[in-house]
């Protein structure tokens, strides 16, 4: 649902957002979600799970691309997608120790629908991305199991909460609760409207950098009890994927992610050292067959000419998710007694 | 001088700006400018020359590195500053149609200067960087000589103006007028205070996307007539030239041209189609030998877990200095009775 | 007509070659050359243009694509290609220190054509090539000129010289003569049987290391006197265009062009340090309008799974292309009286 | 060992092997390798661990670099390396779908010898590499288990076997048994003298294709049954490791790491559309601190115009590693009965 309107935030928005303002106003798109939580145990994390259209991913392909703004993060399968442009497997998002456990599920994901994977064809390039929720997460403990990762990937829908949940149950955000949350755009063409989706999971950013729509909230006007800020670091990685219905190739859409950049720099980044700052964008305009009988097949390709709409609308996109994954996510204490503040919880104790 | 302290805005930065508050803080660093202007035959354009240190660039040469951001752009010189890590050459900044001239420019200069270049040693990578001033400038008349380049390049000093001189005469940004623009940042290191220095050529941006300290500037709240909006896209482009006497090797120095993103989303860049979006950035704390009689050198670096405070820098001195090449610019007309106002002039009829 | 059947060299090649055995094959491009020598004044330098078609190249654009093997070179124009993945004026190939002059001519040459390009549109990215032709030209005499480059473009055909001619007049490669060579190959799909050319500006490797279809011809074998090694680097550079008519898209004929790596390793070189070494791929099967009614364009796409075929065959052809330009480059003494053997000179008193 | 002296194939190699002509030449290098075999249930995989140096890794970091020649290819880690230019733990080779088993194992290996990972630090950036050992294993029954990993990192040492071992056990190479190969090449320099290692995981290139030291060898003049050729194409991938105790850089490691470019080319590949063709280097020259009192660290850099030696002497080292690979590797039977030949059981029928 993105930032609600009474919300009391202003993000200047240029363009409306679509029905539900969430990544799966792209028709096709689904999320699902496990939250793994145990507060005696000190475990806060889980699994999001992306479906980029409900057929068969494999042998029907999407355009993506990827932009890594800043690598240091762990995410596995982004090569192949730069190599080849596309998209074949459901994207994971968990937190960072647990991207081999994530593999593992989705491989068995993948191989139980594709018989012809790793037999009669070649073998598939599964897309696990993470954040390292070690903050509020026993992380060391490997809590997340293929299990969850199955459930999530079993139970998607078309609406799906935002904030301390899923992936993003443990991550922390400019200093607040981070985690997960969406929105959209709508992009009125010459031909057509699209739609473009983002859903990110938070986790970066240094405490009192946090801007909403251009207004700074500075630490030191707060009358809550100051940010927790063990070491004062823009650390901890975002993860933002795009999805459009507009007929972007896998060139465009690596542009398309690149623009993140601007919303980070929106709401109070710099894109600090430690923090692993990666998009993936995909289209769902196009299916690219796994095998084909002919040589050659026809793409719907947008001019570049034409695509500046589709840009601000991502950079937007993106910016109103990051808000709202603050502003749905519940204050949360975690391990070694660290707190962090949901946004709602803070603001209301903000000086005017 | 960057943003004045008495101009009404707040950017919100948190580190001091060095003495100058221009590139030039960073020791040794000059800038030349010549400003080619003829209104009667629509001539507005002109060079900026920047001398990375004042001794011999060519046989001691700077750590560097390149950030290309949108690549829609005719700059020279960028592949082998990505692939040696160095810059050899002053950097030159002028319009588009004009960068093989500022290439012959600089190549004599640099033959003059080095008996060796292309005889005894191999040839010179010159930089030379751009942006269309096409709006304003009669740009097909390629007006620009060699012999502006090479008044640049003789005549830099540590101080220059900003605004509407120089490569940025003819440049437009965000629907005003664009140009030169230069910002410094002190940046305290355990060990060493380190100063960060931005210079840009701001050309970029769609009318009414202006932000400035977070303030939206939307053009519907101006009495102003309303901006220019021929076509209403975020074309044109900026160069971002960073230097800093912190030891940063090339690839932390790409790393800090990057952040130079973030600094265009806080100014309401969405990095649009037809914007050429280049950062480079060098380092003068290493000199770097083009021959030396041992295999080996000692390159002094940053650790990166020390980083975060000169790319927090960096992205508020790219956003001072684009700022203040709008403050500086005074309103101009130019080719087709295209008007693009100084930042000044539009913003006092500004509704509060 | 790349290398003779009687050459007395087999590279076991896989694929027929086409009509000519040159990248005109390719149904559209032509190419033109201009050679500029006097001896008397150590003058040995030239141009060669090659058109992509024969339309209007800058409103119908052509799909390309990249690849940067070794950055030690100042080729100018190859950020935009990477980031539009579009080919918009002819590719010029000259000495180093005459690219500021191949621009300025191109510029030129696309503004005659062009009324809107600066005015009513943006500008033009002017692709212009080099390698360092020090070793035998006197390079710092700068004796490309404007009209030179003028004359390589307006003389354009589907045959052409190859060797020691237009930019290939003074190269040197592994040791012996270089310059310009040209190859190309039939590859058969399952719907149509498509051409790659390849055209070859070659200008590098080791003195020694030469290998000629899998045949290593060492230096201390060869009764002539010893191959001339002041600096025994592989040094120098090498430009490999690459033309299909392959439905190829930009990402797709980056792969193509990264694939020259291993036809220089074919022949001898490790693609040395100061060896800038570059190749340009592209297409000639979809036209990409630079203005456009719709928003959207149906780009006819190879599937990546029928590439391999195109893959090997721009391998051979830019394998072919290097030994071509050797095999018809002349015996030449340049400046300082630095001598590079032809190909054939050299290899007739070779030991058996 | 790399290719025995009396091989019978010469690879005109100009510079001495190390005395083991293993990547463990280079000083504090080791390997461990645990094969995984059962003919009755088609299980031929298995794992191969390197460990850069034998201190604490994770603290004590090495520079490196990452070349994607093909990016078909599902290896973890890279991204981080690419940006930090550092290795920070060892590095695991196995099949594709074991990726996640991989990271899982090398978590845990890391987790248990830091207690600050995840708690008082960040996380850890696990290196995983693979290949695809389909067409001779049971890949979809992911018979690698964890302990596999462990036993592979826990028994490391200086001698270790080639051919069909570790994670080479089920590769297969231009239409023969693939495998693990290693080489390595002694470099004089100005001020010492220093060795260049690799180590491959080969499984690319086109039956019939195979190249020995120019010689090329036509599958049609086998007198052994011909290769099989399910899909005749260069799928597969290779992962080739190269190590240096020459003090290069993150940048220089990177170039050197994309010379193995060279050595594809050398032994008979274009780098099909499906081989996953990935190198890493790295340097064992300098440690780089986790964490410093100090904000800066003196780092010794070979300079670049020194570096044609170690380039050269990485693709020799290369290219042995994969003939030897092949040379050492014994002729198997898998999965769906293909079956694989041994270099010397297919070599010893090829008609003169």
């Amino acid at each position: 649902m993105g930032l609600p309107k009474d919300s009391g935030f202003d993000l200047h928005s240029k363009r409306p957002t679509g029905p539900r303002n969430l990544i799966t106003d792209v028709a096709g798109v689904t999320v699902g979600q496990v939250t793994v939580e145990d507060e005696s145990r000190d475990i806060h994390t889980g699994v999001t799970a992306v479906l980029p259209h409900q057929g068969d991913l494999f042998h029907e392909k999407l355009a993506a691309g990827v932009a890594v703004l800043n690598g240091f993060g762990k995410s596995a399968g982004l090569v192949q997608i730069e190599e080849l442009g596309t998209l074949e497997t459901p994207i994971i998002l968990t937190n960072t120790l647990s991207v081999g456990t994530g593999l593992n599920a989705l491989v068995k994901y993948m191989l139980e629908r594709n018989d012809d994977i790793g037999l009669t064809t070649g073998t598939v390039n599964c897309v696990v991305t993470e954040c390292n929720d070690g903050t509020l997460n026993d992380i060391r403990g490997l809590h997340v199991t293929e299990e969850h990762v199955r459930q999530a990937l079993d139970n998607t829908g078309e609406t799906f909460e935002e904030g301390a949940v899923g992936g993003g149950t443990g991550m922390c955000c400019l200093g607040l609760k981070g985690g997960i949350g969406s929105a959209s755009r709508i992009v009125e063409g010459k031909d057509a409207a699209y739609t473009v989706g983002a859903l990110v999971m938070s986790n970066f950013g240094e405490p009192g950098n946090l801007v909403i729509g251009g207004v700074h909230y500075d630490t030191a006007k707060c009358k809550r009890a100051p940010l927790t800020t063990e070491e004062k670091k823009d650390k901890g990685s975002i993860i933002m994927l795009l999805a459009t219905d507009a007929p972007l190739n896998e060139r465009q859409l690596t542009r398309l992610a690149r623009r993140s950049a601007m919303a980070l720099g929106r709401v109070g980044s710099y894109s600090g050292n430690g923090s692993g700052d990666i998009a993936i964008a995909f289209s769902t305009a196009n299916r690219i067959p796994h095998k084909s009988e002919s040589d050659t097949v026809m793409i719907k390709t947008l001019l570049d000419d034409k695509i500046d709409g589709l840009f601000e609308a991502g950079v937007e996109a993106v910016e109103e998710a990051i808000i709202s994954s603050l502003y749905h996510a519940k204050t949360t204490v975690g391990i070694c007694g660290h707190k962090r503040y949901g946004l709602v919880d803070y603001i209301e104790t903000f000086e005017k």
